[in-house]
């Protein structure tokens, strides 16, 4: 059965585009407290779970080692639009371990962020490792390495001892296995593996509530999320929704997007985590969908709601700054 | 009931991803040729019929008072990448009518093609209207204008004689009404119209082979078609899908795509005419199922299909260069 349609763009008054997808919301014992769609289904959850993927490094004694804070932890767990600061920090955390961009093996592209990818060019410069989106993640993996004296060279493999950090960090947080027969390549090298909806939700509970984990683990976990809503500029960048809705939410909500329409998001002092999969993987239907949900479960009568309902209802505007359509959550599903 | 799933996106050998749509294959005489999914449902074409649009630019005479070959005219039907091609010759045909870049009403906007965009920035340039994907489209608009005395400021605005004449060209070949209630403004500000997808098949249909036009008006359609065909890099651009498969089928398909997961092809030896709308907008999605169908329709035996098939199932590379996925289209649906 196909899922439902989530979220809808329109043009004029006229519905232009549909968007269909499922969405998950678990508390920390494994109840799924709202749903949409088929949740069961194996997603990729791509970026959305760098936060978890981060817990090695925290974890390992590396992040105290280097003396990170808010903003190294949070951009380790970004998917950033390689704005000068991005990649000025990246560099920073590299140096920490006396490295430079050279050990990261996440390939290059251009900043995602228009204006930073013009002014480098302006000044005739070129893309670096750095400037990927998942430089500050790389410099995690990279710094955790050199911290555990491993060799970091090789370092995005499967069979590479940071990559098993990782997948054993994500099997026990989400509860998912995570075989070679679910595995895939992600852009930057390293592996992704496609698991259930649910799990992901479950996930980001028990990452929002340490509820099943060891006490190390709870307070990796809790800061990781803490420093991610303390510096959401890290996190993503200019005009991002992760940094918009962070910042509107101060303190109450982790959110992070992934590639190909998904998102993953908690509510901590509800102890709930949430997944969402876009089945045709478009960030617009994802961030509209993720901003709908937060409103909904925050509720009404809650401060927030309106800041997340204006998120979640984005308006269209073309060339000449004329308003031609907007975004929107379909009525009821939420 | 929801459209059918045309286009998979692959993360090695998981489907990450799907794109939901509908297609349809006219003849001239109105009949469906081939369909999937609701061909009976308004969609906004977009610059999908910037080929229908171009007619009054022909049939004015004003292409033939300026003098405009292939070139210019298929420039008039094309959504560029604003490659420095593309804006001389845009900024040209505005010369033949004594104007420039400010009588384009389009708005500005860098060039689609990054390179292009980077190569402007390091020049110290800022775009203009004629980097606009549209400024063909408009210039072709203003120089009919020009050629019949007529004012050509507010050009874009469904009132002025420019609009008129080109929703007269769009009613007259689709046979679709073009009302007020179905709308909505285009990115580059003219009006668009939703109107049913196998109105759009039949407008290519006719388009290529004439047949319920008048004489002066099959000639024009006939000629705008064969330009497009003839100079497909004007119509897109750089590793563009309208150029590389028009490239690929030395004149013998005609294709153009369109905002929001909109394709229009023709089939001229055939005499048919295709529309295709995906329903979540993705350009991925509907140039996979442009090309999926086309290999169809002219069948395993014809000399084009390994190329259309080809074109049909793009590899996906991360920034590493490695194979991560694939796109294709889903089996026996085409």
């Amino acid at each position: 059965m196909a899922n439902p349609v989530l979220v809808e763009v329109l043009r004029g008054n006229i519905v232009e585009s549909r968007h269909r997808g499922s969405f998950c919301v678990m508390d920390a014992d494994g109840h799924v407290v709202l749903s949409g769609g088929d949740i069961e289904a194996a997603v990729f959850p791509r970026s959305a779970v760098k936060a978890i993927q981060a817990l090695p490094l925290l974890e390992s004694g590396a992040a105290d080692a280097f003396g990170f804070g808010n903003r190294e932890i949070a951009l380790a767990c970004a998917s950033h639009s390689g704005e000068p600061g991005h990649a000025d920090l990246a560099k920073a955390m590299l140096a920490k371990a006396g490295l430079d961009e050279t050990a990261l093996e996440c390939g290059e592209h251009w900043p995602m962020h228009q204006e930073a990818a013009l002014d480098l060019a302006r000044r005739g410069g070129s893309p670096t490792a750095l400037h990927n989106n998942c430089s500050g993640k790389h410099s995690g993996f990279v710094c955790t390495c050199h911290h555990l004296g491993i060799d970091h060279r090789g370092y995005v493999g499967a069979s590479h001892e940071s990559q098993r950090m990782v997948r054993d960090a994500m099997e026990t947080v989400t509860g998912a296995a995570h075989g070679e027969d679910v595995c895939g390549i992600d852009g930057c090298s390293i592996p992704t593996y496609a698991v259930p909806l649910k799990s992901l939700a479950l996930g980001f509970a028990r990452m929002a509530t340490g509820v099943g984990f060891g006490q190390g683990r709870a307070v990796a976990a809790k800061r990781i999320l803490a420093a991610c809503m303390a510096e959401p500029f890290e996190v993503a960048g200019t005009d991002r929704m992760d940094t918009r809705l962070m910042r509107a939410t101060g303190g109450r909500i982790f959110v992070k997007t992934g590639a190909e329409g998904v998102y993953c998001a908690a509510i901590p002092e509800r102890g709930l985590g949430i997944a969402i999969k876009c089945d045709d993987g478009t960030t617009r239907a994802s961030e509209t969908s993720v901003a709908a949900l937060l409103a909904r479960l925050l509720g009404e009568q809650d401060a927030l709601s309106p800041t997340l309902i204006e998120l979640a209802n984005p308006v269209m505007k073309n060339w000449n700054g004329i308003e031609v359509g907007r975004t929107r959550p379909v009525a009821g599903v939420f």
